[in-house]
């Protein structure tokens, strides 16, 4: 059930009220695909990094069931940068410096064996080279899911309602939804955005949970775990839309029923994310760990 | 299972994004004793009005089930009133005025058929009033639950942390636990304010769901139902209250799980008070729109 991740590949600066770290291993596409990596035992990946990216990074990649054969290596160049400053109550940050590097040229090149892909999850890109990774392959995938972000709707809106049209389900937090719809009831607002192509909407709220809006109407909620410790929610969203492509694929099952399930899969894994900086609550899982808080996540809404 | 429900009965003027209504029903007791009244025959009311508060009011309570013996009428003086305007998104809210009239000397007599309660709930108030409250009791309730608000904690900590001891249940919402328990963590503001008093705490999250925090470090969390047409949010918390309320007195369990299923009427309950200006919601419901919006509450979460 073959899985294909591209989005970013990055060094992140991080200050959270818990710490700061100056730059460690950061991006979409390493968040989606190591908490994909937990469900199949082959993601494979479609970025850029330049020759500063250390050799130790993919290998943890690899270890985590990422195929890095997509993985471009532009020697000359530096890896994508993104420094960014977390309020006290974690919700809001500000973004400190990016430094686009690589990715300012970056053209997803899909190697051969990636193009018959089943699963597809475009993490949040431009929407124009989303768009070239779509042009790239054999046959029209089983499902497409997209991430994107509040930057393409102020710079490129036309690029990114096109894209948005030729997807299956689209993720997105909540803010995000309502300036995308320009309606601020979430409902109206869910609405609207599935008028627009994709069938199925992911409304993420982040400690809040998620909501899945189907194609009927119907509704599913997910909560997000109350948590102790939470360091640094970067890469949380992401993680999140790894767990899902990864129960999705594993599963192959895109049923709305299996949907459920897999936004279950989905806030478990987020749930290890913020625990600590950047993916590193996500290099020593054992299945075990993810049962047994996919269970806690079950019995906080079960009251039967 | 006598309940017996001490608040504000008040005129709100409001403004949201929906509409403006000048003065009209409104006050903590108005929609805990509404909501609670769908769940029993019988609530005792205890709260203040002045001259100026219509018959057709005293009418509409009793219709609704509360008992009005214990609404004191103070013929000369004016009825409490509250004015808001909500921000466009609803979650947040400025007072325009405050006008406390016959609030200001409130003293709660409690009429003797009410002093054998099983169940009290104290609806936001000063905390000495509410102190009051219990020292007029004959036997310590069955359940006390307490709701209150940052306000008290700006003006009163003291008396507010003196009533927090005394009682069972304590509902709040999540600006003021962080407040109250000086704890930007909610999970671990939890803990703090448990260990403060209430064996139970339920954190009110408004559009977000509420958490309940049992005594054993159990946490349940029920979501609030996502709604197409969210006109006025005013009461929204008192109504939630009054679900809880009205279900556990009705069946007079007060277990943990069966707290857990109060929580979902709770949520229930409150879902048809934002819909409307005021109590206006919950003027005309039937049992079977209960039950019909219960099960919508619960598909929302089912993914079994």
């Amino acid at each position: 059930m073959s899985l294909l991740v591209v989005g970013t590949v990055a060094f992140d600066g991080l200050e959270t009220p818990f710490g700061v770290r100056e730059s460690i291993l950061g991006g979409s596409a390493t968040y989606i695909g190591m908490s994909a990596g937990y469900f199949v035992d082959h993601v494979n990946l479609v970025s850029v990094v330049g020759g500063d990216f250390p050799d130790a990074n993919i290998d943890l990649l690899k270890k985590k069931n990422i195929d890095t054969e997509g993985l471009q290596i532009i020697e000359e160049g530096k890896t994508f940068f993104w420094k960014g400053k977390y309020h006290t109550d974690m919700n809001s940050r500000d973004t400190l410096d990016t430094q686009l590097n690589v990715l300012e040229s970056f053209d997803p090149i899909i190697p051969d064996n990636y193009k018959d892909c089943k699963y597809l999850m475009l993490g949040n890109l431009v929407p124009a080279i989303q768009l070239r990774v779509l042009e790239q392959l054999e046959n029209r995938p089983k499902l497409i899911v997209m991430d994107t972000m509040n930057l393409w709707m102020d710079a490129t809106m036309d690029d990114l309602k096109k894209m948005i049209k030729l997807v299956d389900v689209l993720t997105i937090n909540d803010e995000e939804a309502r300036q995308l719809a320009e309606e601020n009831n979430l409902v109206k607002a869910a609405e609207k955005i599935q008028r627009m192509g994709p069938s199925i909407l992911i409304i993420k709220k982040g400690e809040h949970g998620a909501l899945l809006f189907g194609k009927e109407g119907e509704i599913f909620f997910a909560p997000a775990l109350p948590l102790k410790n939470v360091i640094d929610p970067t890469g949380a969203g992401d993680t999140f839309a790894g767990g899902f492509m990864g129960h999705l694929s594993k599963t192959d099952d895109i049923s709305f029923d299996n949907m459920k399930k897999g936004l279950i899969y989905a806030s478990t894994m987020a749930s290890f994310c913020v625990e600590t900086f950047g993916p590193e609550g996500l290099e020593n899982l054992e299945n075990k760990d993810i049962e047994l808080r996919r269970k806690e996540l079950t019995k906080l809404i079960d009251f039967n």
